[in-house]
């Protein structure tokens, strides 16, 4: 299959692994690559179910994973590396591709999740996707360093699966995400992110959603589109200001080196951006990521989080496509740790200001390895 | 002051340290202590102040401290012992007293903030009260290895903060809260909790309230209260059923050895206990810790919320005094991290069930020294 953007054509190519799973690769190039590898060939067995939080209003995925055969790794496997000796199957094969995209070995919700066990609150299968997305097949570099073009196959990447898995029925929130580091938990040190496609709005989604839905009410215009605006004529704040897309410190920050970024026109999905807009995307998110890593002059563990508009079947005009960045670091060596005050009251305390530390990213010198200077405009000097 | 309860007094000592802060020492016999301490003579500077979140609809935190002189404390220094020396002072004096609160001395709130400055969204002055409770003067215990009869008093303390601050027309919500050990953030192990009282009810409490009201309207009675009711029918997730107070993994758990901890009566804070009730809580959050600790052989890191009603003038049916407990591992050696599931969508994910973690939980055999067997009655066979 190829898909024609305004630039160039996405070559994508689906395949099924032995153990059922669906494996996808993305290219500029046309694709070719050997089969569909798996680290083992039975499927994984999983009693996922959700069950209801009566308290707070939401959903708890519960996933016990049954593992058939015992699977002991090399200590240097590494299953999102191209699969070098067919005896020792990684997730993706060696060939020619720039993103594979596969389900989730251990997924927390299923496309075919069983019935849920009844409990003392309501429960429900965990019917949903997850998917893994390799960015690269190199295990030794990092989305940011990636270059812009790369990137923008990434997002495009991301925009075939916003269309694909939010076009089913029972998926009404596609969320692609990336943790990174052994702060927030990742093992995994090749440059990967994830993608989980919910059978209902989650939370954070929602109440987002619906302080934007009110603003578009009132003014009906995006509250988004409102705060970039305030942002640029601010100015103190932001990291990127391109011509169609944006990347910033907000100034209601929760962690100390939150990032925003976001296409300027409030497009409601990677799948509703123009090719032009896409690549500014990715240059606001390469710009962003690599002041990160550039601020100590080490990879910057975070979680990154995409909000794009819900797959549920209903208008969302309040939607505006973002990327939410929450580094784990708010000063060398010193982690945000979520506590009392966090998690217990959902105020967010922060000692610095986001002036501060906007200022500290915007004095990070990137290079966005296009041959064109100054496209960062604002606050760089 | 002398507090009368059915049991036994509560004597009161209410004092002001050299930089203005408030010390109060808590004591069944009367109060006899060494003036009041402070590090530094100093009032700190806060510039504390909120600003407005307007897509998560919530107030941010922002306090950069900044201290006059430099304090160089030495390194096995304790601010929360009892002044040994006069010319190292601690927080809290020598003497006769069996619990000690204090003025946090860098405040995220304030009750006399300076005005906020403008931002992009709303702010205001970050008013309230951050006080910090010393359970006990012992450096090298916990709150779950006190004796019943000392976390009574802790809760009675507690009990007498919520009436005093929630007494304060500026006041809408009082928290209490501990955050236990280096996973979460504390570096201090000295047994401490602390209290943050609001000017409005916080995000997660609102939340919270609000499911509880609507069950309220709906049942014309408590969500907890039918909750509790189930859970001690199903009996599988009970770790502690006395006669008055329950604790236990609730059905829904969000972190894997989370446990609540309740009166069976929908009490609405520690204040409405009576003293038996409030006895009977210290047993069950006794019992809760002591196996927390008991899991591996060391003290498991928590984070541990009180939710009790606000005090903002209105009437609150629906409240039901209960701790919240989040142990921060899910397994030996293996911390839940919260990522973007969790962060990104406010879908917690867990590959273990809250049954199995409750039986292990079960399993482990407290003393709450009281010197009655079976009073857990529930489950720990």
């Amino acid at each position: 299959m190829r898909m024609r953007s305004a630039e160039r054509m996405l070559h994508k190519e689906v395949r099924t692994k032995a153990d059922g799973r669906r494996l996808i690769l993305y290219g500029r190039e046309p694709v070719t690559a050997d089969g569909a590898p798996s680290p083992s060939p039975d499927r994984i067995d999983s009693a996922a179910h959700f069950r209801w939080h009566p308290f707070r209003g939401e959903w708890v995925a519960y996933a016990a994973h049954r593992q058939h055969r015992t699977f002991l790794p090399p200590p240097d496997y590494n299953p999102l590396a191209p699969t070098a000796d067919p005896a020792q199957p990684t997730e993706v094969p060696a060939g020619n591709y720039d993103v594979a995209v596969f389900e989730n070995r251990f997924p927390t919700m299923h496309p075919e999740a069983s019935e849920a066990p009844a409990s003392l609150t309501p429960t429900r299968p965990a019917l949903g996707v997850c998917e893994v997305v390799v960015y690269t097949q190199d295990p030794s570099t990092s989305l940011g360093a990636l270059p812009v073009d790369h990137i923008d196959v990434v997002l495009e990447a991301l925009a075939d699966r916003y269309r694909e898995l939010g076009g089913r029925p029972d998926i009404a929130y596609v969320m692609p995400f990336e943790n990174r580091g052994v702060e927030v938990g990742v093992t995994l040190h090749h440059p990967h992110g994830q993608l989980y496609a919910f059978p209902f709005i989650p939370p954070v989604a929602a109440v987002e959603l619906g302080r934007q839905a009110d603003y578009y009410r009132d003014h009906g215009a995006g509250l988004l589109q409102a705060h970039i605006d305030a942002e640029l004529r601010d100015g103190r704040r932001m990291l990127f200001a391109g011509n169609e897309a944006v990347g910033f410190v907000p100034s209601f920050a929760r962690y100390a080196y939150e990032a925003w970024i976001a296409p300027r026109r409030a497009a409601p999905s990677l799948a509703a951006l123009a090719a032009g807009e896409r690549r500014d995307v990715a240059r606001a998110l390469k710009t962003v990521l690599l002041k990160y890593d550039g601020l100590w002059n080490k990879p910057m563990p975070y979680v990154m989080v995409f909000h794009q508009a819900p797959t549920d079947g209903k208008a969302h005009p309040e939607a505006h496509l973002h990327i939410e960045c929450y580094p784990a670091y708010r000063m060398p060596g010193r982690l945000k740790y979520l506590a009392g005050s966090e998690l217990g009251a959902g105020v967010f305390t922060s000692d610095t200001l986001p002036e501060a530390k906007a200022a500290d990213l915007q004095a990070v010198q990137v290079d966005l390895g296009e041959g064109v200077s100054g496209v960062e405009g604002v606050g760089t000097g």
